[in-house]
């Protein structure tokens, strides 16, 4: 058949490809394979306003209806505080998953043991009820995504939190107060010994004050190295350590990994340590940290570091083992090399021999030789030092090369073909460089301001080309206004070929995200319910409390009234609560379903409570009824025909 | 062209249609129109999985980049207590606006007068911060959207909310103590005089307590008509009314338009009074709310009440002016039309002549005849009275027919066409018939338990047919997993031709969406920027405290440090505000900035404090700094290459 339809030229291939498609398209209508519906492809381009690049773009992405992605997308929810999870092709949004916020429909700070989660994250007696996150990432084994868990950060009030992916849900969240804000978070380890944090804006050590003309003296930056327990699934504060660093303003980070395992590198802006002042005479911030033409890639041995921690010279500064910055210059686990000018993105090559730095005001990225670096910090060959007796590296010594990209390079990430992908944000491009040549050989443009891009596998050992996600920070124009607040724009982008080829904008609807990780789907094994019945999903363990079908009961006890209660299509039972004004009520709710999909909720009147049931899950609530009355409560996620009757009263008799 | 490839065979057609197609890939390489990436469409088909319906699916849904969506669709974020806003036909969210529940990217209850307006919305002494959102509403002129306001409701804690569409903010929330729950919200007037709030689950008016076992002497429902302020944009409490009802669980309404424009209408399960009591012995609600064959339509002549309320016979309980039962049956504006077995939907055809309701233990939709229905009620044509005396009227004389539909009809939109669509429960289908003929025509598989559904200005007085979404309940295995929470499943039908075709899945990642209103995207205007400089998005005016760029400064005046700041690419200023532990902050911020899109946030470590900065908005902070120490503020939202650098320091030395 191909012979017969041979072209030749262009133009006729395409309205022969266009006739006939229309043919088709009535096929389908008189074989009743969808009906009038099926539709007239050709007409349907001209009306729809689709050229055929838009056509292939489309049936890359298309995802119909039961299959399922082929990668999730991770992206931070910026300052909406949750985490977004994203369907690769299709870039439909599958999940926000509540982490720093409360979120009511997963009832997650809304009544039940979430609110202990929240409440972790709380810092020097101020409840917080949001974050602002920027780079989550997921746990790792050898170097490579392992769909067990994710970390993500808050730069505002210094905090991580580990969400478990076998459930999607936020087991724990930590702070130090050592820091008093961060944005080189969360980044790990290649086996997920460490979640690594790191200050941004300096501050006096341990949450003090001192006054800002003492900058130089008193502020200071950090790097927090959090022990994760992999079994537990825990961070381990007190296992966990930082290194002091002077008050520049360290930005992202990323770890070593094979031949660099052992070592992390951390870019700084600032090193001019400009504070602002604008009323008080001073240049505003965005000029004073902008003077330098270099600043310091911070390398750091944090496997030197560690056993420094363990041999306990540390100093404890707000309950975190801090190494002070003298001991780490002293024990040759800290130096500096030359970075161009407002550097950026800190991106580890996937065999893990370069860094790749790009500065934002800078024209080119540099790669780093990281054996290069090792070598001169282990043989002490230093060309100066910084301030704080930081020792220097000759940054020519250190290069690899540099690669011309554009003006504004940011962020970089890696194919499975030698290939690296830097975002150039003054440009609004990607651009596609060759890490053995230091070459551009391709450029896309992206719609508009792109900061952060993120490829599928692309900062582990093994990438996997295929896909990249373009996270824009503007979206403008790009689609139907909805207000002066405009969301985000993620633009996926092909890069299976020899040119990045543009497939779909996807607005992102809530929150900013900044940075993303994108994981084969197959690697994550979520469950479909809790089991045996009555799992507490903090505790993974049946729940002491758990209420078994047909001994559901109400107890008076010395701290109040006990009701142990259960959820099953369409009722709970109890369905009827008694109790008096001023008593506490604990509520011991077990979902026996076990059937995927068969959530319920339980909402109570009057009591800002909600919670999600999913199958086999159980849960306590504990609140006290101020106010007589009669609050009905009832099932909050659409269970069956009779959702709706699916309710029960709590009367409270005045005192 | 179309000669040449004239097809005997659809299997032929289908062979060449994909390898013209195969080849017209091939072109585009050569052209270096997307280059590689173009592709092949048969291996895509193959590759992918995609049928010839898939693919004409994914041309009717794909919206390239720049291109806009036809339709908005606003769906209501259950429990998740915020109003989600989706492109048709991309299915793409565009906007989640927080309503009921804080959301901290918009900055919505986290800092700025915003706070307000959650505050409006705690009852009774209790702080809400979340709600149960079911059913929105779209503000109308002559039946018609007109694209300036939507409604929406919480079932848990009965309140309502305007949210302003020219800056997708929400602006009022309103609450009656009257009512315990709700469900029948919101609905609106043809001409949006009114907004209607109808309780669920019965319980004594006005928030007092009860014994249950006197559930059918001192319980009841109510119907609230909240009085809107077009030119204002607000719901005035004060002249607003309410109307008594027996303790039926009232559920969903609708009103009437053109010719019954001044009804509203009702409909009402549970007229068994059942209340639940298993641990008591007592039958659980779902057996004992569903006795009865036939419960109550509720018919009200709303437009009679206005001017009964306005004539004062009304009594005031918690705040609201109620038409007491006895004085509804006496002037004749409340009458009950027996409806087949738990009734769910209740929908007024667009020409106003007929409602169709659907029982969800029936395998009928029933449509009624409204001029029957309101002949009879002037006649006082009764057959009998309800246990509260509300007359009731014959079921044969008050309907046109009805449609043999299916097990489980739920709710019905229209089309352009004269047909009507029915959302199917237990049969997990859509159902089209014919208005006149009551004969389906036509049924698809949704997949699964459909709820509502929305067709394009399908509930309005001219539905524009064309599309139509299935909000299906359980998503099962539609989606790549994610945990044993799921998402709901939005599925858009084309309905343009005469058999329904499947279109795009669509993962609801957060809230459960109950009820959606599809409008043109054309109708809606919403600003680009805040004018002029300094408007205060809830006064839509100049602030009184906006800030003018060059006379910031900082005041320390008797009720604390008031600070005029303001906010431009990229930095604020002041950057240095300097405070003693104990003070209070009182921070006057305007973004000076005029272009689209370029938002800034306000983000002040330690304070649980972030605003979103739209251009040329301005707002007002107070805080009280409990705490000594150095705390960074910064901007939130990335608006240029030096964001990083748009940050400043409150120190706040100690007492």
């Amino acid at each position: 058949m191909q012979q017969k339809t041979r072209i030749r030229s262009p133009r006729i291939v395409a309205i022969l490809t266009l006739s006939v498609f229309a043919a088709c398209g009535g096929r389908q209508a008189a074989n009743g394979g969808g009906g009038g519906a099926g539709g007239d492809v050709l007409a349907l381009m001209n009306a729809r306003g689709l050229s055929e690049q838009d056509v292939t773009a489309a049936l890359k992405t298309y995802t119909p209806t039961g299959k399922h992605d082929e990668y999730y997308t991770f992206a931070s929810g910026g300052h909406g505080g949750n985490l977004i999870v994203i369907g690769v092709p299709s870039m439909r949004i599958l999940k926000y998953v509540g982490v720093f916020s409360p979120e009511p429909w997963q009832g997650y700070g809304y009544g039940d043991e979430s609110g202990e989660v929240l409440r972790q994250g709380n810092r020097g007696g101020q409840t917080l009820t949001w974050a602002d996150m920027h780079h989550p990432a997921l746990s790792e084994t050898a170097g490579d995504y392992d769909g067990k868990y994710i970390f993500v950060n808050d730069k505002c009030n210094p905090r991580v939190a580990v969400v478990d992916l076998s459930d999607f849900t936020t087991q724990q969240i930590v702070s130090s107060e050592l820091i008093a804000s961060e944005h080189g978070a969360t980044f790990v380890t290649p086996d997920t010994d460490y979640v690594v944090e790191t200050s941004q804006y300096p501050a006096p050590l341990g949450g003090v004050y001192a006054p800002i003309e003492q900058f130089d003296e008193k502020y200071r930056g950090a790097m927090i190295f959090w022990k994760f327990d992999k079994a537990r699934g825990r961070i381990v504060p007190a296992e966990s350590f930082a290194i002091e660093l002077p008050p520049y303003m360290q930005d992202l980070a990323d770890c070593g990994k094979k031949g660099s395992d052992g070592w992390v590198f951390c870019n700084s802006i600032n090193t001019e340590r400009a504070y602002g002042g604008i009323l008080e005479g001073k240049p505003p911030l965005e000029s004073g940290a902008t003077q330098n033409d270099m600043d310091y890639l911070h390398c750091i041995n944090w496997r030197g570091a560690e056993a420094i921690a363990k041999a306990g010279k540390t100093e404890t500064i707000a309950g975190m083992r801090v190494i002070r910055m003298q001991t780490a210059i002293d024990e040759g686990l800290l130096a500096f090399v030359p970075e161009p000018k407002s550097p950026h993105g800190v991106d580890v090559t996937p065999d893990g021999t370069g860094i790749v730095v790009g500065g934002k005001l800078d024209t080119h990225t540099t790669l780093f030789d990281i054996q290069k670096i090792i070598a001169q910090m282990r043989a002490k060959q230093f060309v100066g030092k910084d301030p704080y007796g930081v020792p220097i590296l000759d940054f020519k010594s250190s290069v690899f090369g540099q690669c011309e990209i554009g003006l504004g390079p940011l962020h970089t990430v890696f194919d499975d073909k030698g290939f690296a992908y830097t975002s150039v944000f003054i440009e609004t491009v990607v651009a596609k460089w060759s890490l053995k040549d230091l070459v551009v050989v391709d450029k896309i443009d992206t719609h508009f301001n792109i900061g952060h891009l993120v490829s599928a596998e692309g900062d582990t050992v093994s990438p996997d080309g295929k896909y990249l996600i373009a996270m824009n920070k503007w979206a403008l124009d790009r689609f139907a206004p909805v207000g002066p607040l405009l969301p985000q724009n993620f633009q996926l982008i092909d890069i299976s070929g020899a040119k990045m080829q543009l497939l779909y904008d996807m607005p992102l609807p809530l929150g900013e995200p900044h940075n993303a990780q994108m994981i084969k789907a197959g690697k994550l094994k979520p469950i479909e319910v809790y089991k045996p019945i009555g799992t507490n999903p903090y505790t993974h363990d049946v729940d002491p409390s758990a209420t078994v079908a047909g001994k559901e009961r109400i107890e008076r006890k010395a701290d109040g009234v006990h009701v142990y209660m259960t959820a099953v299509r369409s009722h709970f039972s109890p369905d009827i609560v008694r109790v008096k004004q001023g008593d506490t009520v604990h509520l011991h709710v077990t979902s026996v379903e076990q059937a995927k999909d068969a959530t319920h909720g339980l909402a109570i009147g009057g009591q800002n409570i909600n919670v999600s049931l999913e199958p086999g899950k159980h849960c306590n609530i504990v609140f006290k009824v101020e106010r007589a009355g009669v609050f009905p409560f009832y099932c909050t996620e659409f269970c069956s025909a009779l959702h709706l009757e699916m309710a029960g009263y709590l009367l409270v008799e005045p005192k």
